[in-house]
């Protein structure tokens, strides 16, 4: 039984991981923090948690939650981590961010597209990615853990064994991604109203979306040279998940065939990826689970691939990633706790 | 480890059998029985289960099923069950029955609400009335337990502490509920469209609902006399959750703090109940859990009380319920397989 | 052609007044006041404009403003036009306000539900009530028209023909009405956020909703002594539409009929008013259009009526009926601008 | 004042045409076409022409329709015009068809992709393919028109201008299109209902969509060689409307200025296009107008132009283009009937 503790609690993310900490069995939540609602009842803020946790939220002073906890999760805006954290703090706790901070190599691409003086450039070097499926061998020894975007995590596992295995030419792939609403956070702003959101399709953040140097830097260690794609984010009306429809030009002579072996190949005993053959991937079939679901067709006809992938944005795509990053690092199976079917219907 | 069969397995309450008992750690599925979709796999109709359940769909001859299941959940359209019942079948399997077939004592009630013939009478003495909360007593002895209907389920728990204790006049009973689409079925009715249902509400059943009986029969038993009450349903664009707005007169004199003492001494140790004092019920604070929640306000202006409680009427108004059941027959812990939290947001 | 100025032009009521003015053959709007936006242009916030309405956001000077218009639509918070109101302003321009201000004739009402204090209280006796059905004869005079709220419209206009006709019990009514979200406004507040509302239903103000009042106020009128009732709005998925379910007692001997005949008395000629007989009004139907749809069943068994009324909040509940309220102080035809078919589906 | 019918009257098409017909102020519309409906009350079907239309669904015989008709829409299954019309049809009324019929120069196209034998082969020389913006002076001696499909007016109205002024590459054209479900018709099926539409996202058609050919047989008429494009359409949980999100690869040394003078070039002056700039379009803000807005980014990192578009997939894409054609051919003002604002919110 580890102690672990949320900071950014009252979050959309936030509120996945309590909920997914609380029906982890090796798990205790010491801390539910939030500035902002600091001495309310947790289970106040969701009823879903009413009867269930009692406890109120509590502050985010890292320093004093380091003591108490043997891991924190930070759901917190880009930029807090990086200016809070300490070797003190992660001597006596691991942590795992779930914020953009420790996620690029290079803090020039996080200052250029965060607009964000990076303040804990120091911890960078020993910071690992935490996208499993990529750098599982790298976790368990980590003491900081840059959980993945949501976005990024699908668009990754989409394309990466094909430029992997050079079944694509990467300066044609572009990104298509549809997102629903949770995706943009709890805060109260106009965009995000029901009434704004719902009956409407619109895409944002084009050209400038800042998951694009997250998935390039990754798509890049595939080994193929330096990728850059086009990534283009919409917002549906929808809360939870995430469509990535990605395209590229297939090499001469690459099969339908090719293309299945070379998932097969990275992902065959994924417990967290499954493979759809060319069956269309449907985000409600991995709501509330840790799945990715994969499917893609190869269009011969003008030769491309389209690769389909969905994921549930605050599972996969943050806490339950999270909770997965947690399990490799503290010696629990990969899997423990995160073994949801989506709901249905 | 005992083994369950679900008929009626490509339905939405027969999905979410089929996902509990999955999930479930004492019970293993040996039949995902489908008239239409007999042969094909069903994770071809949920995609939510692939590459976890693996069989095709089976036929659904209750007596093959009975020598080789232990409980058998019958989901399937009003009459069938009665109509294939027998001695034989509750000799070898323990039936939970999600249809109305067994729910009412008196059959000419039955026949009047549902115009069917009930071809299975002998069984009805003997048959459970299956809401845990007001009949737990009898439920492991039964052979044959009748799984309340969703609807029932949130409108009985609401009134009958406060029919019980006297505390309001149940002449006065009104029940206004509100549902999502998923109580309508997988039917392909063009009433069930998404574009006929998304953006709308309307009540429908007015007057008639078959459920309306079945909250008498319950509301009955609370002992202040034969119960009648106005029930009218609507569909609301959502899938999952029930509304329950019940307003009844209260008695002269009968306060806030009564109407509180009476849930609180009936309530206060169920597992699946939780009360909400003056806060209103929202059902998705219990999406995808099995809980019941339940508020009131005594409107003292117009001397009346104003219920509210809220349900995933696949679950605790379903499947969730009838794994209830099935773990109070077969000496299970009441709760196992259920303590899920709410999905949030 | 007239001139007409929009106070409060960026909230949703705002928007449809716009909306509304803009395509009505004998208006020119000269401004569309915003304090918040003021100088932007009024495309920027709502694109449905685009091309079309190339002016920005005005001021919301009361006094300047009735130099340049023939009608101020007041679309403001409540209070403020009691506030600001004068007799120079009523002089120069005819006002029609959708706020609350002067619905009541009794300011004590106003002041105990909406903790106001009523600071125009000169102009309340002049005010007419702007519901068009009850007060026809009293609009054309009027400079100073008190435009009803959405609920209240749609409950006031469910029952009073049946209150009038001495058909009901009025002690019984009992009124649960749903709501589209757009009736909660444009402000940037949790409550309304996409994921908090969506897959959701919840009661709301119960007790204690505002238009509470204003229906007892209207209803009594009708003719059989003071009416009081129990109001319930409950807030649903969708944008636009509120349906209303009234319940009440049946006079013994009442039978289908006789309601058929009352409802057919008070609104066979009424251009907005459309009567279903026993089929539900469902909001699909008026969505976008100045209708009112009223259904009705008998319930012998329980003695009681059930009403069904749904209109489209922001257009026969606020902007719609603003416009019908206008086309009657300036003699135009009643319907001028308003004869919209429900968007289907 | 002109007679027109509606084949296919009770599609969701067919009842926005029946909409936009009522309210046109040259049009009565004299028969409600529908096999499956016939004799029936069309307003029983679509409640928002209740006390407006009052006639019932009529019988769908072309040859007698043509001796009442001026003009005959024909929402109706493809292969089924083709089938029916003759010279003594077109000698006595106009033919606006909404199915592909007659939307290919080459039937072997058509039989290739829709699987069905063409039998109306000697109409295809005459038919005009009903895209105002690129065929506007054929339209008006049209006897028979082909009106566009949704998909395929917004992706051709996207692309168009930069293929003609030779600013993209076109064979580097992908376009992700995003749908609401109205596009799906009224046809009773399980995919369609809301609670598989609701909360999922899902690409379908993929590298086989019939409206690529069309989109690739008018973008080829640009005049810069053979297109072939990646078309894959999506279908998220909105009622009406569908973006388009189109990526193409510039040719050196094109900037911003360039495309936006190519879109200014074209547009202009055109009734129904409005150019967004680099805003994105959004589907609400074309909600139940006959709008079609186009914004537009070019990411010079990565060499691309990212071009998004929005229309009402019921109006601009199938009964408003279909009005527009009419407005043509009778010589009507071109905007006609169709001058509605988006609803909003």
């Amino acid at each position: 039984m580890i102690r672990a503790a949320i900071i950014g609690a009252t979050g959309y993310a936030g509120a996945q991981l309590a909920r997914l900490l609380y029906m982890h069995p090796e798990v205790q939540v010491v801390r539910y923090g939030s500035r902002s609602q600091e001495g309310k009842p947790y289970a106040s803020i969701y009823g879903a948690f009413r009867d269930l946790v009692t406890e109120p939220c509590g502050g985010e002073d890292l320093s004093e939650i380091a003591e108490e906890a043997d891991v924190i999760f930070t759901a917190t805006p880009q930029g807090y981590l990086a200016s809070v954290i300490s070797e003190e703090i992660l001597e006596k706790a691991k942590v795992i961010d779930l914020s953009a901070d420790f996620r690029f190599h290079d803090t020039d691409v996080y200052e250029a597209w965060y607009k964000i003086e990076h303040q804990g450039k120091q911890f960078v070097p020993e910071a690992v990615y935490g996208l499993c499926e990529l750098h599982r061998s790298e976790i368990p020894g980590a003491r900081l853990v840059a959980n993945p975007g949501c976005y990024t995590t699908c668009s990754i596992l989409s394309l990466f064994p094909l430029v992997k295995d050079g079944l694509i030419r990467p300066e044609t792939i572009v990104i298509d991604a549809k997102s629903g609403t949770s995706g943009a956070g709890r805060g109260a702003k106009v965009d995000n109203l029901f009434c704004e959101v719902n009956e409407n399709v619109k895409a944002y953040g084009v050209a400038t979306h800042r998951h694009t140097p997250e998935i390039e830097q990754e798509l890049t260690l595939a080994g193929a040279g330096e990728v850059t794609v086009s990534f283009t984010p919409h917002l549906i009306p929808m809360q939870r998940g995430i469509l990535v429809t990605a395209y590229a030009n297939i090499k001469e002579g690459v099969t339908e065939e090719d293309v299945a072996a070379s998932y097969q190949a990275m992902y065959a005993s994924e417990p967290f990826v499954r493979l759809l053959g060319s069956s269309p991937a449907q985000t409600r079939f991995v709501y509330g689970s840790n799945y990715c679901d994969i499917g893609w067709v190869v269009d011969k006809r003008v030769g491309r691939v389209v690769v389909m992938a969905a994921l549930d944005n605050l599972i996969k795509g943050a806490a339950g990633q999270a909770v997965q990053n947690m399990n490799l690092m503290f010696g629990f199976p990969e899997t423990m706790g995160l073994e949801m079917i989506a709901e249905v219907p």
